[in-house]
Order: C-alpha cells, then sequence, then structure tokens
C-alpha cells in the first residue's frame, strides 16, 4: 500500500548485497524509519522485538532470515543454527514455524552453494503467495462491500479491530485488503479503528495505514463500537484472525468477541478476513486453542508522543495493582457472518470449510 | 471508606470557618491531595476541571459551594448569582440541578442573616442523605453476594467497570458499596477492574480506592471481560448507572452494554447499582437519553507518571487521525438481571420500578 504516496511493502530484499529491509513498527504512528538486515541475528531481533510482527509478515521474515544466514554461511550446521534461532523468537507464532520448516525443506537437500540464492528465491516465493493470497480476500471481500454500499445507497462504515492490515502481512493486509480495494474502486467507505488495548496496534497501526493510503478512518475506543452499532453508525465488522477451528470459531485479538456479540445484537454483518494458513482443522473447536496470557505491563503502562515529540512511557494506575493481560479470545462461529478466504466468502462451519479446503482437512 | 487506614470521606465542611475540604481527585492515583474551598468561584473551578466527579458528589459539592457564597453574601442577588455559577459548570449533570434546587428552594424563603447556617445545614443533609442511600444499596447487594458466595463456595469474582466507587458519592460508592459491604463482612471476594477507556476512571481511580481499602483486585482493560467470562473467571457483574430509564434500561459510561451482553452470553448474573435519584421515570426508555459526545482528545492522549515521577501526556496515534467519543452508552433492561436500590433488589422492569418508588412515577 502506499507510504507518503509511494506503493511500498513490509519487506523487500536485494539477494545481490544479501540485504532485506524492513519497516521499524515499534516507531510507529511517530516514526516511519526502514532498518536493513544483513545478518540473521538481526532479523532474530527484529521478530522478538516485534519490529516486524502479523502471522504472515513474520513467516516471511523468518524465511528471509534464513536467507541471511545462508549468504553468510550456507553449512548444514548453520542451517540448523539459524532455523533454531528463529524458531525461538516467537515461541507461539504458527506462521512462523510453517516458513520454517517450508525453507528447510526446500534448502536440505541442496549443495551448500546453491542455497543462498535458492533460499532468497524461496522466501520471495512464501512473499509473493502471502501477496497472492491477501489480494484473493480483497477481491472477495469487495464483492461483499459492494453488495452492502449497493443496498445502503451511501457512505458504508466498517468497525475494525486491532491490525489484520497491510502491516501485518507483506501487502494488502487480511481484514484491510477488501477495505482498500473498496476504497481503490471507488466505494465510498469510512472505517472504525478500535483502538485495541492494550497495545494499541489499532491506534498506532491500523490508524497509521489507513492514513497514509488515504482511507478515511476515526479512531474510537474499544468501549464504543456497541453504541455505535446501537445508533446504526456500522454497515459491517470486519476483523482477521490469529487460528481459526474445524468449527469456524474464531480466535483473535482480545476484544473481538464482545464486537461479535454486539454486531449479533444489531443485526449488523460480522467477517472475518480468514487466509487459509491461519485456518487449523487439527482443532476441534476454539475451546482447545491455549490462550497467551501476556505481561501485566502492557496493561499498566503506555508509550507514546509527548508534545515536544519525546517518546515516552506512563503509568496508568496505581503502581501497587495487579494487571491480568490474555491476548486474545475467541468468538463463537454462530456469531460470524462469513469467513472471508483466498477462495470466496465461505459461512463459519465445519461442512464449508472442509469443502473450501478438502486438502487441508484433517483425517 | 479507607485512605491509608484513615475513615475518608470525599467531601467535608467546616461550617465555623466557612471551609469546605475535598480529594482532588485529578491527581488520582497518583498523588493524594485535599483541596479546601473558601469561596464559590473555587467550589465551581473544582466541579468544571472534575476534581470532584460522579453524579452524587457533584450535587452534594454543589450544594456546599452555595452554602460558601452565602457565608461571603447572603443576599438574593447572591444566591441567584452563585446558583447559576454552579449549574453552569456540568450542563448535563442532572443531580446538580435538582442540589441547587433543593437548597434554592429552602434558602430563598429564609432572612439572608439565616441562609449561610442553613445552607451549610442543608448540603450536610444532602451528603448524609446520599450516604445513607448508598449503605442501603450495599446492604441489600451484600446479601445478594453472600448467596452467590454460598453457592459457590469459594472466592467470589466480581467484574466492575467505571468508577461508581466511593470517589463518585460522599461514601461507600453505588456499585462499590456491596463490594465494600462483603469484604468488610469477611466474604472471600476479588474485583476485576475494567480500565475504562477512554477516561481510565477503572484504572485511576477505582483501584485506587479498593487497594487503600485493601480489597483484592485486578485491572484488565475493557476487552478482556469477555475471556473471563468464557474462562468461568467472573461471578457476577456489577456496574454504576447515570440515569435508568422508566422500563429499566441503563444509561451507564460507554462499554457497559458490551459487558452486559457478554454476561448475558455466559449466563453471569449482571446487576445494577441504582440509587433513586438516578431513576428518571420522566423518559419511557433508553432511546429517549441524549448522549454526551465529548472531544476526541480523550482518545488520542492519555496523562500518567513517568519513571522518574512526572505527571506526562502522551499522543497515542497518528496526529492527524480523528478521534470519536461517545461517552455513554444503553443497556437495554433485557440484559439486566436485577437493579440495587436503596429500597431492594428489584427487576429491571417499569411495574417494579413503579411498585418500588410509586412517588417518583411520572403520570
Amino acid at each position: 500500500m502506499r507510504v507518503d504516496g509511494v506503493s511500498t511493502r513490509t519487506i523487500w530484499a536485494d539477494p545481490a548485497q544479501a540485504r532485506v529491509s524492513i519497516i521499524d513498527q515499534t516507531l510507529l504512528p511517530h516514526r516511519f524509519a526502514v532498518v536493513t538486515l544483513t545478518r540473521v541475528e538481526e532479523a532474530a531481533t527484529a521478530i522478538r522485538d516485534m519490529q516486524v510482527r502479523g502471522a504472515p509478515l513474520i513467516g516471511v521474515a523468518a524465511a528471509y532470515g534464513l536467507a541471511l544466514a545462508m549468504a553468510e554461511d550456507a553449512g548444514d550446521e548453520s542451517l540448523s543454527r539459524a532455523g533454531a534461532m528463529l524458531a525461538a523468537t516467537r515461541p507461539t507464532a504458527v506462521n512462523l514455524r510453517w516458513a520454517l520448516d517450508e525453507m528447510r525443506d526446500a534448502l536440505a537437500p541442496l549443495p551448500a552453494s546453491a542455497r543462498a540464492d535458492a533460499a532468497f528465491a524461496h522466501a520471495a516465493r512464501l512473499a509473493e503467495e502471502d501477496v497472492a493470497r491477501n489480494a484473493a480476500i480483497g477481491r472477495h471481500g469487495l464483492e461483499l462491500l459492494r453488495g452492502l454500499a449497493a443496498r445502503k445507497g451511501g457512505r458504508l462504515n466498517i468497525l475494525t479491530h486491532c491490525n489484520a492490515g497491510w502491516l501485518a502481512t507483506v501487502d494488502w493486509g487480511t481484514a484491510t485488503a477488501p477495505i482498500y480495494m473498496a476504497h481503490d474502486a471507488g466505494i465510498d467507505l469510512h472505517v472504525f479503528v478500535d483502538e485495541t488495548r492494550p497495545r494499541n496496534q489499532g491506534a498506532a497501526l491500523t490508524a497509521w495505514e489507513l492514513a497514509q493510503h488515504g482511507v478515511p478512518h476515526t479512531l474510537i475506543v474499544d468501549n464504543a463500537g456497541g453504541r455505535l452499532m446501537q445508533c446504526g453508525d456500522i454497515d459491517c465488522v470486519i476483523v482477521g484472525t490469529d487460528r481459526t477451528t474445524a468449527n469456524g470459531d474464531v480466535c483473535n485479538k482480545i476484544g473481538t468477541y464482545l464486537k461479535a456479540l454486539a454486531a449479533q445484537d444489531n443485526g449488523v454483518p460480522f467477517y472475518v478476513a480468514a487466509p487459509s494458513p491461519s485456518i487449523d482443522f487439527a482443532l476441534a473447536s476454539g475451546a482447545e486453542i491455549p490462550i497467551e496470557e501476556r505481561s501485566g505491563r502492557e496493561v499498566t503502562h503506555l508509550s507514546g508522543l509527548t508534545e515536544d515529540g519525546r517518546l515516552e512511557t506512563i503509568l496508568l494506575t496505581v503502581a501497587s495493582s495487579p494487571a491480568a493481560n490474555p491476548a486474545f479470545d475467541v468468538t463463537p462461529a454462530r456469531l460470524v457472518t462469513g469467513l472471508i478466504t483466498e477462495r470466496g466468502v465461505i459461512a463459519a462451519t465445519h461442512e464449508a470449510l472442509a469443502a473450501a479446503f478438502p486438502e487441508r482437512v484433517v483425517r
């Protein structure tokens, strides 16, 4: 998508120079900075410190990290050491492990002399696959939004939660792909952006990328979405998903479930952009998904920009008060109007998922 | 309730010296400071700048403000000028206007020489009535919690939203009155405190007052409550209300409605502490309640304490991104398990409200 008017991806490589460039997302929205990685250690740090984040982007960044390792030393020991180092950066990221397995399977059979070139080529392929998948989600979602806009006959108001945006992927995003495509197609739309406490990815990332691409939007606190729906101010909700189970239950950023309840209570369609790598047929339902409990400090402290331009971290509460911080919740399939996948918009049911992705079904 | 181990109210007066003391709530939770008011202008500023906030406390503070005016000049012109000045501080606060009307009706017939003493006495009576009402809510709520605790047979987990606490009233609070009474009665309980964006009254005020009184509690983001209910970690919800309409619809701080939906979806009892002054029989349903839209800056900026002890305000998002900030939402009566009033726990229906408060019904 566009940054300062220039089409930009979240990651790009120069194989000849063995360099990989990323956007340091920890500095957004206050500063846009490109970081160039030349060593696998730098790639591991970038993933661990969340300079790159979002399941699809993490997978591609890890693949490029392995390519950087191969450019330095393409031996077997380097291959396995780099793989282990990258896998340890985000222990619960499914895409990370999947991308690293793909890379190892592709590189291990090759002679060392061929591995660096092959690694960059394979990482680039993973990146292109992500872009193509998101673009397909965008096209299917665009038709949905076109239909809603036609029925409404006025500006379409979409609510989104967290950042399932361009910044979480290589390009387009998942939940944002339909939004960008509809905006680019001239459909009059406006996005309500949940700030998404505690890490504020909505306020920091989604608002930033929508602003850069010129999509009209308004920031709201996570508490406000229900009220807006009661007032008829939301025409549909589109969110992303970290994991969708075989029955269509959706695990996504904490607070998603509350918006799904409000959407159902007010007859607002609730869509989940679900690229196939996020669909986990091995889990029968959301009850089986382990939920990450993160540091309470993310709740008690917050960072931002002071009036005079300094980044500052502040305490919001009583220093002695403990905080709990579950990172995700599960939205039951019964609350999901449809899953927007790269193969079309489907019902959040086992039957529909198995029909759309028969090769992924676990027997 | 207790502050540093000492029983404290949110407002107290010394009529002989014509002084009124308040807690500067804008400095909480980082600093506890008592401010002494000697002039009506200072009382007006304290209300307008939200050093005192919460409907019941605002009403009492305005009454004492009028008493300060009478101590300085008890003439008719002073009486009407002070009333107008205080009424203008928070244009939408119903209690404020009600308390000022009460005071004017009591003082206007008196000779000027008797007005100052009468004003302090009348303001003190309003304060005592608030304390008695909240204590009654606490006693009725205590029985509820005692029943829940007995059925559960272990630590009771209560979720609350915003600050319907001691700090919003003269003492006890509304939603917190049952919690303090149950805690003081030795019932093993723990409170999950919604931080309550955008103004963070949960993180700043509720956490502080629970900590001061020694009530076990955990701070969570507003997004987390649904997940906790899904996991069976919440035994009941108790919130306050700014206005309850004749049919039992509850207007309260933005985000309350989302918690009520989650409570219903998970079979968790959802109680509203509703002192009778907040019940508005003139409005048939929540649809008639005008909702205040506050400054977007409350969403985009946040204040807190830096590591080195300075109060700092930070920007959380893109400087150019607009923000919307509806301050309240309406929880439909169908989602309310019961209203905890000073006359007992009643159903959120017109019949039950009219039976409990027949003298308040608008014919």
